[in-house]
Formats: C-alpha cells, sequence, structure tokens
C-alpha cells in the first residue's frame, strides 16, 4: 500500500466536521414572537446544541491530535474515517430529537447510542492507524492502555439504560463524559513533545 | 496549457463533497412523537442516506486517488470535475426522493440513472486526466482497461429498468456496485506504490 | 502592507463557493408524489439550478486564475474578494425566485441584477489586484483591456431590461454570457505560462 | 505542550466561519409573490444579512490577521478558538429573528448581546495566543493597549440598553463598531511587516 497525503483527508473531515458543527444551529429555530418567553421553550434545543457543539469540537480536537501521529494513509484508515464521519453526521439529528423533545426518556435514549456510536469509531479509527505504523510507532505507545478511551465507552453503557430510570442522572454522565474530554489528550500531545524534541522538530510543523 | 498547483482544485472538491455527504442528512426530519414508532417511518429514509453516504464516501475517496496522479491540471479537468461535481450535488434530491417514497418504482429508477451519470462523469474525468499526461502516464498505465468502472456502467444500466419488474434486485445492485468499490482501487495504488519507490517517494508526500 | 499568505484567502472563498454551489440544489424541493409528472414542475427551478451552477462553476475557476497571479495579499483585495462573495451569495435566492416563478419577468430580472453585480465586484477585485502588483505585473499584461470582461457587463445592462419585452432574449443572452467564460481564460492561462517558462516553473507549483 | 501546525485550526475555522456567512442567506426566504411588493416585507431581513455579512467578514479578516502571528497552538488555543466559532455560529439565528421582526427591541437586544459575546470570545482568543507567545511576542507588542477592541465592548454595552428608549441610535452603534473594523487591523500588519523585514520574509508565506 502507498504512502499518501495525510492533507486531504484532514481537510475532507475539516470540512464535514464544520458542516456538522454548524448545521446544528439550524435545529434552533428562529421564533414568531419577540418576547423573552418566545426564547424559553428554545432553551432545551439551545442547551443540546452547546452540549453537542462541544461532543463535536472535542471529536475534531481530539481527531486533529490522533492525525497528527499519523505517517501514511492506508485504505482502511480511509473507511475507518469514513465510519467515525458517518455517525458523527447523525448527531444533529439525534440532538434535534433530544431538544425539541425537552430531554425525554428515548430521544435521550437515541442520543446516547450515537455518542457511543460515535465513540466506538473514533477507537477504530485510533486501532487501524496504530495497527498500519506498528506497535512502536508514537501513537501506540502514546494511547497506550487508553483508559480515557474506555471509561467513556463504561459511562455511555450505563447513561443509556439509566435514562429510563433516573434521566437526569444520565444526562449529567453525558455532561461529564464531554467534561472529561475537554481537555486535548496530553498522553498524546507529551509522547509527541518527547517525539519532536528527539527528532528536531514535530513532523508536520509548517 | 500552463501547469497550475491541484491544490485549489482538492480543496474546492473536497469542500462541495463534505457539503452533498452532510446536507444529506437534513432529509432525516426530525419526528415530532417521542416513540420508537416515531422513527420508523424515517427507516427507509436512513437506509437510503446509508446507501448515499457510502457512495459519496467511496466517491470522494476515488476522486483523492484519482487526484492523486495528476501532475498538471488543465482546463478540460477542472470542467470535467465541475461535471462530475454537478451529478453529485443531485443524488441528496434522489436519496430524499427515493428514501421519503419506500423506495418504490420511479424514484429509484432516478436514483440509479442519478448514479449512472456520476459514474459517466468520474469516467469522463479520468478519461480528460489521461489525456492531459499521455497514455504511458501513471495512471494510464494503472487504469488500464478499467473493468471495474466499465462494470459499473453496465450494472447501472441493468439495475434502472429492472427497477420496474424486479425492483428487490434492482435495489440489490446498486448495493452492490457500492461494496465492489467500498475498497479504494488498488490498481491506482499498486501502480503509484511502484512509481514512487521506483522515483524515491510519492509524488505529494508532504 | 505587509506579505500575506493567500492560502487562507484561496481556502475561504472554496469554502463559502463550495456552499453556495451546494446549497442552492437544496431550492429543488423533494416532490411528494412519485410519478414523472410529479417532477415537471421542478423543471424550470432544475434548469435556473443548471445554469446557475454554470456560473458559480465559473466564477470559481475564474478566482482560481485570478489569484493564481496574486504574489501578496492586500487589505484592499480582502475587502474586494469578500465583497465579490457577498455579491455570488445572493445567487441561491435569484435562483431559486426565477426557477420557482418559472422565468417571469421580475424574477428573471433580480437574477440579472445579481449577475451584474457578481461581474462588476469580479472586475473591481481585478482591479484591486493590478493596483497592488502594478501596471506591469503578470495579471496587468494578462488582462489587458479585459475585452471579455467588458462585454459581459454590456450584455447583462442589456438582458436586464429586454426581460420586460423580450424575455426570451434576455435569457438567451444569461446563458450567452455563461457559454463565453466556460472556457478558463486563456489570455491569463497564455501569459503565465510564458512567465513560468521564463522563471523555471509556476509560482504556486506545490 | 508540543508545536502543532495551525493549519487545520486554520482550515476548521476557515470551514465554519465560510459555512455561518453562507447560512445566513437562507434566512431570507424566496416569496410566493413575483412582484416588487413581495420583495419588500424582506428588505429587513436583507439588511440585518448585509450587516451580519460584513461582521462575519471582519471577524474571518481579523481572525486570519491574528493567527498569522501564531507560531505554536495550544489546547488553550484550540478551545478559545471553539469558544470563539460557537459564538459566531449563533449570529445567523440573532439576525434572522431581528430581521423578521423588522429590528424590534428585544431581537435587536439579543443580536448585540451575541456580537458582545464575539467579541469577548475573540480578546480571549487573542489573550490565549498572547499567553502562548510571551509578553514580547509579534502579537503583544502589535495589539498594545487594544483600543479598539476596548472600545467594541464598551459600545456594545452601551447600545444594548440603549435598544429599549433610542433604538436607531442602538443600531447605528452596531453599524459604527463595524465600520470602525472594516479595515484591517493596522497595528498588527504593520508590526509583522517590521518583522518581516527584520527577518527576510514572512512566517507563512507560501
Amino acid at each position: 500500500m502507498t504512502q499518501m497525503g495525510k492533507g486531504r483527508l484532514e481537510a475532507f473531515s475539516d470540512g464535514v466536521i464544520a458542516i456538522i458543527i454548524t448545521i446544528m444551529v439550524l435545529e434552533i429555530k428562529v421564533p414568531h414572537g419577540t418576547q423573552w418567553e418566545d426564547l424559553l421553550p428554545l432553551l432545551p434545543v439551545f442547551l443540546s446544541y452547546v452540549l453537542s457543539f462541544v461532543y463535536v469540537g472535542i471529536y475534531w480536537s481530539n481527531h486533529h491530535h490522533l492525525l497528527h501521529t499519523v505517517q501514511h494513509v492506508t485504505g482502511r484508515i480511509l473507511l475507518a474515517n469514513l465510519h467515525l464521519l458517518f455517525w458523527l453526521s447523525l448527531l444533529p439529528f439525534a440532538t434535534g430529537w433530544m431538544g425539541e423533545n425537552h430531554f425525554v426518556v428515548l430521544p435521550s435514549v437515541l442520543y446516547g447510542m450515537v455518542l457511543l456510536a460515535c465513540a466506538a469509531a473514533y477507537w477504530m479509527l485510533q486501532k487501524s492507524i496504530i495497527q498500519a505504523h506498528g506497535p512502536h510507532s508514537t501513537l501506540a505507545q502514546a494511547v497506550g492502555k487508553d483508559r480515557k478511551g474506555s471509561l467513556s465507552l463504561i459511562l455511555y453503557v450505563v447513561a443509556i439504560p439509566l435514562n429510563f430510570t433516573r434521566p437526569k442522572i444520565a444526562l449529567g454522565l453525558y455532561v461529564l463524559v464531554a467534561l472529561m474530554w475537554f481537555v486535548p489528550d496530553r498522553r498524546i500531545e507529551r509522547s509527541l513533545a518527547w517525539f519532536d524534541s528527539a527528532n528536531g522538530g514535530p513532523p508536520d510543523a509548517r
């Protein structure tokens, strides 16, 4: 399999993620009235937009760090990347359904399922990159046991059924995972920093 | 005709394809109810979205491989590329019409016709690139007889009228062509790998 | 005024133009019926989409050639570029109004006015680039008297009032201007080819 | 914290800003009638679109200048950038609500609040870049006391409550701030020009 520039993979992913993050705002429909009360029904839609904006922002930022470690793009990485973009593209729908229905049970369950699918797809992308670069690659060593990734998956699996009995705790867990990832993945950054300093410069510094 | 950077051609194509793949999801309208039954009517829309997502993803991926071989961009290549983007831009409409009408005959026929037009446009783009680079270019040798491309065109031409008599087989053929292209074009990759190794590195490695 | 990379100017313009060309397709609303007759009312919308797609494609292609000649980006060029993007962004609205009303008088007049404004804005962008690079720059010499640009402006000015008396000829003039620009601007290409060959390579070849 | 290419940060921001500037035009709904009178009700929507287009264009242009000074991207800069994009993403909603309601009080107040939030987020992004590069960096010296930034914040804070008593003056202040920023930030340009000439070339010239 030949080496290919990762520039277009990044550009296409940036484009899709930028559109996903922006079309979610279209779910906040302009109200007909002109009083503050007319904005009130939009509050749950707005809050779910904020949560999803943070999630998509985190995915973009982590994707940025992840692809930073890629040396060559294989067909499998292309597919794994498209797979991740597919699940991310369902977030606007899930966000709209949850927000417009004030976080009732089933829409919140679906939202959690889409988040779970995104996390699993991200994990698979990470796996396919490690596989292409070998167990001694920068990424493989940086990710290590990937405790944060595993913890996210577990928290989603716990939160999804919790929506039926303790919906507020379930939502709280969605927010918790977002907060947990808010800071860019320092493990990768730290390992890369070491790699860069040992090699005289970062691989993709321009 | 002067040599021009292909960077903007790729960037513009990436932008258009990223938007096409993402606005298709807007056809999956947020339902008013909050039960699983309210999602059920969306299933055909969702399935047609999945199929079109895979198709657009394949086109993006193959476009990525195809432009990888381009050394210089001519006016004819620019036009052939716009022509391909035009037909791809009609996929969201065809997808929506087919999905919302549960894969009935005419919308499925139109969907196949748009797929056929995209495939023909892709073939023309490939042709215009080969023409600009000569019969001994990397791409010309990599594509060779282009059996997979020809087979796709034949399968579409068979599937379109089949919608009137055997609609399920017709749909199956649409899915089959997608599966057939799912793997990036190894002929091009293999030939490029040879070309790269013979020249010390890939042409667009950065 | 400092030299600035034109990379982001191109990237942002590509993004906006890619979105403009793609959201126009959203005006072709998915019909409720599933017969060919249900597609018939969409024909004028489709035809106006084709015309506008060609126009936006031409603007993107010419913009590509124009910025190819830019050596440094000034504040004035940034503004002139935003001004062009503003008028292009009104094309989807004008296209939709004209198409949905089967090319009746006033929507066709407005369409012509938006085309005229785009052409004038493009002329101003060209002017600002020439001004920044001096009368002996590649672009200044390539454009020369800019007969094609002036002719387009004249044809729009003729076509707009013609909508009131000879609407078909007016529409024919819109199509004629599009055809006239279909081929990338060979004056610029030829001059650049000379420039490139005299300097060992194109300025933005990567 | 490792050095990272700022290319993707720019590309993603360009994508989001390009989409924001373009989806605002979707608020100008195609009217059913075909007379000039049918366009008249769209005038306030159009005017608010023009104002927001200018604002988003200014933000893109200033963002372009600001990131020009960035040498390395930290996690904090990533977050501050996402925060700015979040508030900019609410502009289409605020623009639509203000325009469709003919600039009545509360929508105009909300519009001002979103502008204020964008300005504050921009200020925070600027701060985080200065913090990452040190008080003696090009940007820190270029921005200096940032009188124009502070003045904008003050004018928004004055204009927002003015909507209740002197709505026309409040709107006038929104326009005034836009005009004030219309010209790219010459302080940054001047300082960079000096920096570039002292170093033989701009840092990101390609």
